[in-house]
């Protein structure tokens, strides 16, 4: 089997060759510069964004790394609304990594950009000692624009907006770790990994009262809403029986004692938005392959400042924190 | 000792606080959106550029990883004749990492930042278990604007043009040897990391008939021209005696049986340009203090096509091939 070499990123014939050979083809790249020319965006604001992706395994249900460095990063650019462009890739990979798995990463790498609209533009390869990395860690960043209008952030939150989480959560953290502990759950949990652009894109024609948007990964639904909640400075009130867990989830979550609150997402968004365009918004979801699963599950109120508050399905009210610790790590 | 921790990559409360704590002061960030939303750019050309720094040891004479990753990426911008103007940064760490070198890292990557006119904009972080990375593996992107006119690739080269080569070979390199080896050489070799952009923009304001440009980093000079000369179709001929090698690099190579034209560099550029505009392009280079030993060291000619070749001091012609195998593995 070939394998990566140390000369592979030595910046010599071996690393020109890879390139050549993997890269420029893969990426409908030209050439070999080390920076993208491209052409001037519009007038307007342009998004800028960046994200490391280091999961275990790097092949999981319903995904992989490349797919997910792809996704990850087009939705870190549609959660401030820009209609993501370009990006690029930067490698590092461990000496003795299967030639095989590079290709077959960057194969989808170059799947994931086209099912998303984006171009990958410019890359950098570097490879260290083995034992001195693990396989391989990808960094994408990205550019975008954003329309004029779209101006989302958690500070243009107000009391009386809606909360819509466009699917289930859970899938992506349970689909790692069932694949890291040799697990199967019946029935089976897939990854989410999935790009929100489109969505996103069909959101934004539709309206502009779309005060926040995040995508829940690391951390999960609660910790992404604590964030907006801190933020915004308001408190978010959820509905826990609006919050769609799948069976699998569930038994898995209960097996291993986590809360699927805090189970990492690689495919849905929460977007916060005005009460008197909630249901426009939801309409345009629902009829999205993405978000055919959207609902309302929480609404925004004045106090308690910066808190989020869970309304369980027994009638109870429950404080929901940050993820403290490392319940998932290596989930992105 | 204070130390890094598998917590601080999954997202919760202890990543928050460090981001809080360490990114958002030093890099004057207001938020911690994933996304950076800027001003649009001008509606010329802009540039897009990636880069991972894995180097070994991290602190070396002259520099550290995080000056070269600011350096590294605003010198790739440059290149291309862009203004840079914001970066993102992705940092890997290795659980374990002492967070008092992460601050010292940080500081040296937003002072860079500052000296080099650029913007650090957005950041992302992650952890892996001890022994899955070596430490600190930091990633920087940039986008940067091209002033209008300019035009700079290696298929602008034409024969006749001058080889300006900014400064001496091999500092980079040879510091990273000899802290990684515990030796010193006499005179002292301190790497020559250093931001291009202000060098560049001179350049550039004074004429627009700068064909190509490189920073000669992996791989050295010798590998940069060879893909010049492969991407232009024509012939680089060097002077040996014209190129500069500083008498500790000299002295180093020679003990250690390298060649000083394959040792990396992070603070010289090679410009290629029209023979009628060399004379005011090296005018203008000398009186910038990173261009100060600037001189012209070789020329372009029409055969033997993709080939460079280096007149020797002894009267000989020797080929200059690119750099095979891994000589110096982990020195960006």
């Amino acid at each position: 089997m070939e394998r990566i070499l140390l000369g592979h990123g030595s910046g010599g014939k071996l690393m020109y060759q890879l390139i050549r050979e993997y890269f420029v083809p893969k990426f409908g790249m030209k050439a070999l510069n080390d920076s993208a020319v491209l052409a001037g965006l519009n007038k307007g604001k342009m998004a800028f964004t960046t994200d490391s992706y280091v999961v275990s395994p790097i092949f999981f249900p319903g995904g992989n790394i490349g797919e997910l460095a792809v996704y990850g990063t087009v939705n870190d650019l549609s959660m401030v609304g820009a209609r993501p462009l370009y990006l690029t890739t930067g490698l590092i990979l461990e000496e003795g990594f299967p030639l095989a798995d590079l290709k077959r990463i960057l194969i989808s790498m170059s799947a994931a950009a086209e099912k998303a609209g984006v171009k990958i533009v410019a890359g950098d390869t570097k490879v260290v000692n083995k034992g001195k990395a693990d396989g391989i860690f990808i960094n994408t960043s990205g550019v975008g624009v954003i329309a004029s209008g779209v101006d989302i952030s958690p500070l243009k939150v107000k009391p009386s907006d809606k909360v819509i989480l466009s699917g289930p959560v859970g899938n992506h953290g349970i689909s790692i770790i069932a694949e890291r502990n040799g697990l199967t759950f019946n029935p089976p949990v897939v990854s989410d990994t999935a790009p929100l652009s489109g969505l996103v894109g069909k959101m934004l024609r539709k309206t502009k009262k779309i005060h926040a948007m995040r995508d829940p990964t690391r951390g999960g639904l609660a910790t992404t809403l604590k964030e907006i909640a801190l933020d915004s400075g308001y408190c978010i009130m959820l509905e826990e029986e609006a919050i769609p867990v799948p069976p699998g989830v569930r038994g898995a979550c209960e097996l291993l004692g986590l809360d699927p609150l805090y189970v990492a997402n690689e495919g849905i968004l929460i977007a916060i938005v005005s009460d008197e365009a909630a249901d426009t918004v939801l309409r345009v979801m629902k009829a999205d392959p993405v978000g055919r699963e959207a609902r309302i599950v929480g609404e925004v109120q004045k106090t308690p400042s910066g808190m989020v508050l869970l309304k369980t399905a027994i009638g109870g009210t429950r404080i929901v924190e940050m993820l403290s610790g490392d319940q998932l790590p290596r989930i992105c």
